[in-house]
């Protein structure tokens, strides 16, 4: 079996290193990469191609890691030459993915939760041929989710919901314990019901937040566009906390 | 030594019986009491005097654990009688214990952490006397936040200010899961990161403020009025879902 990655960024290179069989070769291409991608190709054990085409044509699973804005543009340039399935590992957002179906065939919808360097990402994918790569599971955690494209996204996007929003919750109430002078002893309260770990992992939250605070306001942003069809309250005042 | 109670509820129900010890004799008045509340003094061991006052008087610890509304009054009729510790346990907001501090000498702020009658139950006190209440680990764990009458109301309302707007968050969540055909997912796919009991624990904060709505928006307008010089961006938004 051939795995070809389009795009070698972190999630191509990580999952070039997890699945780790004899049965499985990775193919990718240099064509108009940086040298530093060049050299990240060169020290993995994946086969460089001409051209993306080729990858594409050759690859029994093609893989797109590029980026959420380049999505739809490598679909439009390369579905049509996938054979077979091609995974969408892009982080985008279940409106593009959609968009994405439209130019690919047998598109399975992925989403990585956690990081894919860490100790236990887990790959969830939607879509009728998801069940395709379920063999996945001897090499990373892999769900299915559903046979319906943008599923998998919607839950990526589902999950950020709640985690950004419990976000801003955070910054709120531990700035009012600041305030009262009690911030010690609110996280020593607040682990007696949330758990022992709970100062730590919502300073850790806290701090990722607001030193990402752009970026989070635009996740949020892509939130509230996605699921307007329900009452948002929480989530939009979770953006107003984050823009102040 | 005496504790003598005012109100004799959940709070001073269990407090008679967690506190047992031979060096300690509890004391409260039938007064004005329902039949139903001096059948189950009857029932405790706890001994009856003919008034408040004299409960006032004798004991050394007057715990008062009536009701929030009932707190102030409490303190104006009985604060200047009580000879040893006043320890209000009305779970009141801190301007109330405020007011109270203006008529009771030796106040104690108190606060009740967990359910009383559920298997741990921490006390926090604050005040300058709260030291002499530390002996009260032996049968139920006493915390001290600290020197000053207020705090440990307000760690009780800035615990509150966290779960209730958390709650709200689930809500919101669980709802655009819902929308969205993900529940179950939803709730699986957080699991990996805030612990196996995420869904069950939700459910239960989600069901709990359901049916206690109007209770808890009555709580936040409390913490709103209370922490107005923060910003409340989050709690605001939190009342607002609730009054939906």
């Amino acid at each position: 079996m051939i795995i070809g990655f389009i795009g070698f960024g972190k999630v191509s290179q990580n999952l070039a290193r997890l699945i780790d069989s004899e049965d499985i070769e990775f193919v990718t291409s240099a064509e108009n990469r940086s040298d530093e991608t060049i050299e990240k190709i060169n020290s993995s054990n994946v086969r460089i191609l001409d051209t993306f085409e080729d990858v594409a044509c050759k690859a029994d699973i093609l893989v797109s890691a590029a980026s959420p804005k380049a999505a739809l543009d490598i679909a439009r340039q390369y579905g049509k030459s996938a054979n077979g399935i091609y995974l969408d590992l892009n982080n985008i957002s279940p409106d593009t993915t959609s968009e994405i179906s439209k130019c690919v065939d047998n598109l399975v919808d992925g989403a990585i939760i956690g990081k894919i360097d860490s100790e236990n990402p887990i790959l969830y994918v939607s879509g009728k041929k998801a069940d395709e790569l379920l063999f996945l599971n001897d090499f990373i955690k892999t769900i299915k989710v559903s046979d319906n494209i943008g599923d998998a996204s919607a839950l990526k996007l589902l999950r950020s919901t709640y985690t950004k929003t419990l976000s801003a919750l955070l910054i709120e109430s531990r700035q009012i314990a600041r305030d009262n002078g009690l911030e010690d002893e609110f996280f020593d309260i607040l682990a007696l019901t949330e758990g022992d770990d709970f100062k730590e992992k919502s300073i850790s939250r806290i701090e990722n937040t607001l030193n990402n605070s752009k970026r989070k306001s635009e996740e949020l942003e892509e939130i509230i566009a996605y699921f307007n069809e329900s009452d948002l309250t929480m989530v939009k005042a979770a953006l107003k906390k984050l823009n102040r």
